[in-house]
């Protein structure tokens, strides 16, 4: 880092952050229907600081959905072009009573700022921007850069991946390498650089039983419960080895040698603290692997929400309808697309033949999947993650680790515009991203501004 | 029906059409805390009617929950006594957008009152009130009167059971009959005498997994889900034959002679309508027995309501807990507080032994409960109510018949009064109670007070 941008970051810093508060107080829910206004709100917000920051161009691009924001700023078509990938749509903050401040009210407090996507993804976004401000204010911006910017990605990209499907669009974003800062370290003296991700697919089922609700007592006994069925239904997706049962989802899953296997294991991660941290009784997963492999190298199928009948209140009801989110975690060399229809297929087979399940009706809605995304890890953007982290983090040498995560749309980006994938992640593995106070260091900000600039000088010298 | 009566109910049908209606602007949910004030008022509102009417004296009894209404009108300690039972608290109202009209402003369409409450058991109740001033505004009441009112029915009155043990209020309740209105008839011209209704028992679970809300892809596999343990955890209480898995469960379960299992069938109850009316798919239940079976002489064991993650939104979370609540119908012989060890000891094994739970905490909360009623039908009571039916409803003869719902007080009383039950039911099944558009026919409600007087002078006479 050279003392012109280290000066520039320490002079800027108290309004770096105070920008960052802004957009956390914008509550960018893509989720929910009521937060139409904050997703303008927030899009535009992201927008008129990019070209505060020197794009030469910004625009928001409205879809079927949220609108997505392109920017770029072209200095000359000989040089390398990096395309900053991010998103400004944040996670549902309920169960709202267990956040110890508000979600949109961001606090500060040892260190770090609580609100709701501060680590996801709107500080790590932000270090990308302010990284860019600080690149043209001090005239070391090294070579040409876009930024693609979209409010889905917590639901699925549904609207980024027609977009990214059309030639104009394609060329618009070509660049040599996508930077992501969209991930986590262990702790704040240990980076890391992800080398791979899950991919991800999400269902919601649906079990109609009878026309109405009922009074279970005038009615229990004769009509199949829909609760029941679907808690039935959904038993049967696992079986006792805690293997998914959908027939042919392991069929493709790519098989690591031993050696592979074992290079997944190393200090950062120690399965016993792991544990602690989340509160487990006991060491579960599917047999035959251990925690970190679980996590990294094998597919997962969770549900994510339940809901049928009365919720909270002792009533006798006897409901016409029962519902179920699910969510899949997929890897190497497993396809989306036959997976969902193998788990399709499945539903509507165990439908047929569970006899908890006669007389009722089920229905799957799905959203489009992603697959699992692999990064070698002697490419150029790998390197010039590994010198940025060793010369300005100040911490132990960085590891390049698989995560079991997903960014659905890293995959199609990587596919489409045929760029390397980098995932600069400056948060923290445990700032509660998804959960009630997730948070973000203001440390992990300000240094990650810095290494996104040293990033932006090795790759292009590399 | 004397001409006196039939013109006073005649000449003052408006005003009792209004004062129910007011009534059911009350929205008296008991199970919702938000609604303390309405119960309150509520009550108060049915104590200053019972006065109106003619009651000596009217009080409202606090307890530790819903106040309790007690009026008498004492005339002659050498006739009998009559205690009337009814409730004030109804269902919660949710689905709310499935109700036509709003459930506490209650709409008449087609000759039907809509609202919550209506006929479950505001409009029952209040034609007894009614009744009673028919019967002192005329000067033909025949015997003593006492009104017992609980709001707390519709959550197994967990107060007025202890209210119940105490010498001094059996004293004060003392009758020869316990005179209710909350249940139903299959059609308006077909009156039926309920003979038995089935206990009543409710349990909430919850199973608590990792100590916060995780995120499903970097949690997910290595985590027994709360959701995912609750389902086969439910999974489990049923077999494929529909039998619950409790064991001792049907031990005590008095099994009927071939004959007495014929008599259960009757003109009024046809499963094929029945199951028309519901929307059922298939012909589901206990194997070994029928329709009719299935819901008066055989026990079940419902999901009520269940909920877990997130609720309605796609998010990829791994929650820390999951929850249902479970509504159990006992018949004649079982115990309940046999039945609630043999349910809570299943769990624990359960809990202990499925893979699907290790590393989970599962605990239950649970409710009193309530045995089977049998009512004999030769009983002084019936016959009174068959000579009402039959002179004052015009209909088809009353049929005596078993019903699968449960009003658990009523086997306390029953027990610690040594009274007889009289279930003068003047709804009708398709009323939707517990169910969005819940109503009560205007018919239904001035023919009742009718047959109510008229069950008052064939009591006293009998």
């Amino acid at each position: 880092m050279t003392p012109i941008i280290e000066h520039y970051i320490e002079s800027h810093q108290k309004r770096f952050l105070e920008e960052l508060l802004a957009l956390l107080r914008i509550p960018s829910v893509g989720a929910d229907p009521t937060c139409q206004a904050a997703m303008q709100k927030a899009a535009t917000y992201i927008k008129d600081h990019l070209v505060e920051a020197g794009a030469d161009e910004a625009q928001l691009i409205q879809t079927a959905g949220q609108p997505i924001i392109y920017a770029e700023k072209m200095i000359d078509p000989l040089l390398p072009t990096i395309l900053v990938y991010g998103h400004y749509d944040v996670q549902p903050a309920d169960p709202l009573d267990l956040w110890d401040t508000p979600p949109f009210d961001p606090n500060i407090r040892q260190g770090s700022i609580y609100a709701r996507g501060a680590a996801d993804d709107k500080g790590q976004l932000f270090a990308q921007i302010k990284a860019f401000e600080v690149m043209v204010r001090t005239e070391q911006l090294p070579c040409n850069v876009k930024f693609l910017i979209e409010g889905e990605e917590e639901i699925q990209s549904p609207n980024l991946a027609p977009f990214l499907e059309k030639k104009e669009n394609q060329k618009m974003l070509q660049a040599d390498v996508v930077l992501v800062s969209d991930t986590s370290m262990p702790s704040p003296d240990q980076p890391v650089i992800l080398v791979g991700l899950r991919g991800a697919m999400m269902f919601e089922i649906t079990i109609k039983g009878p026309n109405r609700d009922l009074h279970s007592g005038s009615y229990g006994g004769v009509v199949n419960n829909p609760i029941h069925a679907l808690c039935t239904l959904l038993a049967h997706l696992r079986d006792d080895d805690q293997k998914i049962t959908v027939p042919g989802f392991y069929h493709d899953v790519r098989t690591l040698s031993k050696e592979e296997r074992k290079s997944l294991v190393n200090d950062a991660f120690t399965p016993n603290t792991y544990q602690k941290d989340i509160g487990l009784q006991a060491n579960v997963g599917e047999k035959g692997y251990n925690t970190i492999e679980r996590l990294t190298i094998r597919p997962t199928l969770e549900v994510n929400g339940i809901w049928g009948g009365t919720i909270g209140k002792k009533k006798t009801v006897l409901p016409a309808t029962a519902h179920a989110i699910l969510s899949m975690r997929l890897v190497p060399d497993q396809e989306w697309t036959t997976i969902q229809h193998q788990f399709e297929e499945h539903i509507h087979h165990l439908a047929k033949t569970l006899p908890a399940l006669a007389g009722t009706q089920v229905t799957i809605a799905k959203t489009a999947g992603s697959n699992a995304l692999l990064i070698p890890s002697q490419s150029r953007s790998v390197q010039a993650m590994k010198k940025a982290f060793k010369d300005t983090w100040k911490g132990k040498p960085p590891l390049c680790m698989r995560h079991g995560a997903s960014i659905p749309v890293l995959t199609t980006l990587h596919e489409k515009l045929d760029a390397e994938i980098a995932l600069l992640g400056i948060g923290l593995d445990d700032d509660n991203i998804h959960s009630p106070n997730e948070k973000f260091g203001i440390e992990n900000y300000l240094k990650g501004i810095a290494t996104i600039v040293d990033f932006y000088r090795n790759f292009v010298q590399s």
